[in-house]
């Protein structure tokens, strides 16, 4: 994606802009920035000064958290069409997390006072807003309720079943999980070791559940997956 | 606290409500109804429609999630002044969680639907809630992190820690954690096992850190045990 001038169909059928009319479109336009950001290189950094909101138009991004200690966690990823950096739209001032592109990514930035400007201008993006924080604070109360009562296994095949959810392609194969994730990815995910994802992968392609290769996951049995991550199939 | 009248010093000292002069409180007033919420009972109901959202006034709540299969987190606890069940503020048709009153409550609630036309008529009303949702999405990515990374110990030694920030009362013996808190209640707090917190309470409290009877908690060395919390000391 090339984003050489900021049209109005780059942000047109993104649920935050849904509703907005033309003349509305351009307004939001006004003072936007496109950026690139390469693979690997941080779009906004946890505890930065949170100066910007971004929606993403191309790519991938995850969300990771780290501890004073230097562990790190993957609180979710980010696919195009969605807004991250919203930390304004808290009250926050800060980032509380930071957000690391997985691919190339493309987005579009805006200063972070500007976020309130557009809600009052245009209820449905900051019910859009507002939407997408509910979500994600429902995902984390989930997150929360695996890790504190599920065995280490569903939790990772939820993991799984999520992202293919999210980001799955239809394949010969199965269901591909359509970004690189490595089995260190997956740990982060889901707060286990490197370890254990490696032993829960190998016995699962042995069971043709999944196949994995470097940095990529396709799930070749998703009803057999879904099974054992609601604990309805016996364990490995 | 008796609330047979409705009247403006209810609500506001309290933060939601910050900024609003006389005549907005009488208006946020007009329509709301208190309520009286046994220890135990619910407040609402998860996956129950949202038809209303409240203020604490004074009591204890727990949120709480159940599993599919019955197990039961904590989420977070309430105080008084917070709000609560505002499914209705993040487009949600249905309470994520359920709440339950830790001790009798004292509450007010709102249609949902009002919900908005406060947003919109008191702009430091939406904001404050936002504040709040903010501050709900930073607590649970903290709680992931423990989950994920830290030990057990380390993780029951945070909970009791914010327990005490959030609710504790200075009195000669140390910090007590002023409602009823019982072993269950941190398992489901930290998601582990009923067994584990026992052991890990009865060891504390050989070595001074906290002193613990029926259904209370009281911290004796909060600087003892926030070293172990940080991993700054032996284990257990």
């Amino acid at each position: 994606m090339n984003v050489s001038r900021l049209d109005r169909y780059l942000i047109s059928g993104l649920p935050p802009f849904e509703g907005l009319d033309a003349a509305d479109l351009d307004t939001v336009l006004q003072g936007a920035r496109s950026l690139r950001v390469e693979k690997d290189a941080a779009i906004f950094e946890q505890d930065g000064e949170a100066h910007s909101f971004f929606v993403l138009l191309d790519g991938k991004a995850r969300v990771v958290k780290s501890t004073v200690d230097g562990q790190q966690v993957i609180v979710r990823y980010i696919v195009p069409g969605e807004l991250l950096g919203i930390a304004h739209a808290l009250a926050r001032r800060t980032y509380p997390a930071s957000a690391i592109a997985v691919v190339d990514c493309v987005l579009l930035s805006w200063p972070s006072r500007r976020w309130s400007e557009f809600a009052a201008a245009f209820p449905t993006f900051g019910m859009a807003t507002y939407k997408t924080v509910g979500t994600r604070l429902g995902d984390m109360q989930t997150q929360i309720i695996e890790m504190a009562t599920e065995q280490v296994e569903r939790r990772v095949a939820h993991a799984l079943l999520r992202l293919a959810h999210q980001s799955g392609r239809k394949t010969d194969k199965g269901i591909l999980i359509d970004f690189p994730l490595s089995r260190q990815d997956i740990a982060e995910m889901t707060g286990t070791t490197l370890h254990t994802v490696s032993r829960l992968m190998t016995a699962w392609e042995e069971k043709g559940l999944v196949g994995s290769g470097r940095m990529q996951v396709c799930i070749t049995d998703p009803h057999g997956l879904f099974l054992l991550a609601e604990g309805r199939t016996g364990r490995t």
